[in-house]
């Protein structure tokens, strides 16, 4: 007797991104049943043991789950390309910062676009990451960094998913620089995220995680410890920007808050790997950023490996440090200039990227997950990271609905 | 009275490329006239001084040449993603060559490959970069080396512009690598190119341009030399893989026999610089292949602009070095990894890509030229340089007809 399925896909290999042993979690010949919007099973398909109203045959290519960004700050208004070319035309970072450019430039548009605008433009960058088989973005605010915009940057984010087929999951970092009104009373500034930012964000479900950039140039572990304290006390998780360009040890202070994860950790100490493996974090590595500044310090691979750390990556998607629209690319950057291979940077945009969000339901091909998934027309699954631009998901189902993609030859 | 063009795209900035004092040969407020597939005018549209049957407003968007990939090799059988996983394991390119990796992979795959099978790889390629603004890409052989493989080649690259939007431009390189029924013998090897293959190639138009890898892993100077005199005795134009990986005088060379371009360059001696203006020859970057592997030694930028070198960026697209299908990235990395001002990358990709290729009718919006010619919703031209895979051009003509674009959000 079979039973009744909403959805098979048969004829397909499948990187379920389990860790089941094999590369890539791979069931070679199989199909997936779906019911209710979830993976029903995974199965031999000589059996049939199904009956679905749908059935896709997959022509022998490869199922992937959908892919998650799981660090991008994709809402911001403005750009900052005539910036770009004139630091290439020899102008200092200082002289662009006193004509009002860096992150003050996109505070100051974000502040001044309409939620119509910002929604416009992110809509843009976001199709570009779910043209590529992205199912699942994570959106930080921190361009507004006042009451006001921070609420309308996580607003507008929310409502990309009323738009496009994916999932958003928002992030408060009001610690993310220092708005010109606080410029000179930094602990003022965190006292306002803490007492009356946080609680909002929080009442109104507007994220839910909470983020600071520890750094030199950023906020100092006493302000993010202040900001983890009141992010804890409304159960709101802990994320960090830590380690990008000093050993600051925001890392170490994020896990002791038990931070879903520590991201860029370029300077990150192999002495303070272990915390972070007690907490149980995801270290996300953002090779975009590290290829746009030009940086040399590369984080600790070989630690991170030796320890068990589940590695994410993430496009960190930003018009200063990296304006780059791609989870593919940065998935070949995390190889070539990280030495990751490409079996990690799958995991990296799945499973791991999933964790990162603290999402127990995406990421990989198993019973009971949604059934986010991607067919791609690959001789294997290591295609995704070894060129650039070179592969569209040739179908997409979202919660098990068939989605379009964008048709290429 | 007013004339009649086919024609008109107004209401738009155009950056037309050419050197006409302004940056991006910039005309802020202005109307395009097309007519038997030409430009026929660029006026300032209060005048109105032409009626035409299609009238196009271009909301005040840019309005750019076609773009033009002056140096790929994409044809080619098989794809090296296993390869490229197997180095990031761990192993070394001599046991991968060893297990018949490499380059000599893909020669077997060529060979081995249909027309039918090449095509349709070609064609996905090609329409990944035409997606992108691509109306012009020039197609090299060189990964057959047998007679058959390389006429199978340049037809097949031929034939692309009978499937997409495409001037397709075609280069013969036979000594890209040594097959191995020659790998004893490579002065033999060229006697074949020389005797046995120019001839054919000339004699039924499948190459414009004869190609060398001019390297220590490649043809020594007196093999190219060799080369050269063959192609020139053939009427055919000169291109050159040069000092990529050390100083080995290859573009001093080629710009003796006056070629059109020499491309990579990262070792070319400034002291060789005014050889290459002295042949009025290109230098064409290719900051995809410094790139994926990983290179540090830089072309020498500074050089080429003191000596008023017209420089190109191309995607060098192939299964080895640069398996990256996208020319707005290399451009990015021009900038990034070269330190090229983003009006360079453009000139690079437009008006010194076509010289690159022999053409005096593309690269640039002025009267006479064709009217391939791409609207962007941009802030700025500087903008396709600044991001990765952010934009897409929203309209496309090439020869005056419109051509479709993948509409995205």
């Amino acid at each position: 007797m079979s039973q009744y399925c909403d959805l098979i896909i048969e004829n397909v290999q499948i990187a379920s991104m389990q860790y089941n042993g094999m590369p890539y979690g791979a069931v070679p010949y199989s199909a997936v049943a779906v019911k209710d919007g979830l993976i029903f099973d995974i199965y031999n398909p000589t059996i049939k043991p199904y009956h679905a109203a749908k059935i896709v045959n997959g022509n022998n290519n490869w199922l992937l789950p959908g892919l998650i960004d799981c660090h991008t700050h994709l809402v911001f208004g403005g750009d900052r390309c005539e910036e770009f070319e004139q630091r290439l035309q020899g102008k200092s970072y200082a002289d662009i910062a006193k004509q009002g450019g860096g992150i003050q430039s996109t505070v100051k548009a974000t502040r001044a676009a309409t939620k119509q605008q910002l929604l416009k433009s992110a809509l843009k960058r976001a199709s570009r990451l779910a043209d590529e088989g992205v199912t699942c973005i994570e959106v930080k605010s921190g361009y507004g960094l006042d009451l006001h915009t921070e609420i309308k940057m996580l607003e507008v984010a929310q409502e990309i998913a009323d738009h496009l087929p994916l999932t958003i999951v928002t992030t408060y970092l009001g610690a993310h620089a220092l708005p010109l009104e606080y410029l000179t009373k930094p602990n003022e500034y965190i006292d306002f995220i803490c007492d009356h930012v946080i609680p909002v964000i929080a009442d109104r479900k507007l994220a839910t995680s909470v983020d600071v950039f520890c750094e030199s140039i950023g906020f100092n572990l006493a302000q993010c410890q202040q900001v983890f304290e009141a992010a804890k006390s409304h159960k709101l998780n802990i994320k960090a920007h830590a380690e990008q360009l000093s050993d600051s040890k925001g890392a170490k202070l994020a896990a002791k808050f038990g931070a879903l994860s520590v991201d860029h950790i370029e300077y990150l100490a192999p002495c303070d790997v272990p915390a972070i493996k007690h907490a149980d974090s995801v270290a996300v590595l953002l090779p975009g950023a590290f290829y746009c500044l030009n940086e040399t310090q590369k984080p600790p691979v070989a630690s991170l490996r030796e320890n068990n750390i589940p590695i994410a990556i993430a496009t960190d998607l930003n018009p200063g440090s990296s304006p780059i629209a791609s989870l593919l690319t940065v998935m070949n950057m995390a190889c070539v200039l990280f030495g990751l291979t490409p079996q990690e940077a799958l995991f990296g945009v799945t499973v791991n990227a999933a964790k990162a969000l603290g999402m127990t339901n995406k990421g990989c091909i198993d019973q009971g997950m949604d059934a986010d998934l991607c067919l791609w027309e690959i001789s294997h699954p290591s295609a995704l990271s070894y060129g650039i631009n070179q592969h569209r998901p040739i179908a997409k189902w979202i919660g098990g609905s068939m989605v379009p993609t964008n048709k290429h030859v």
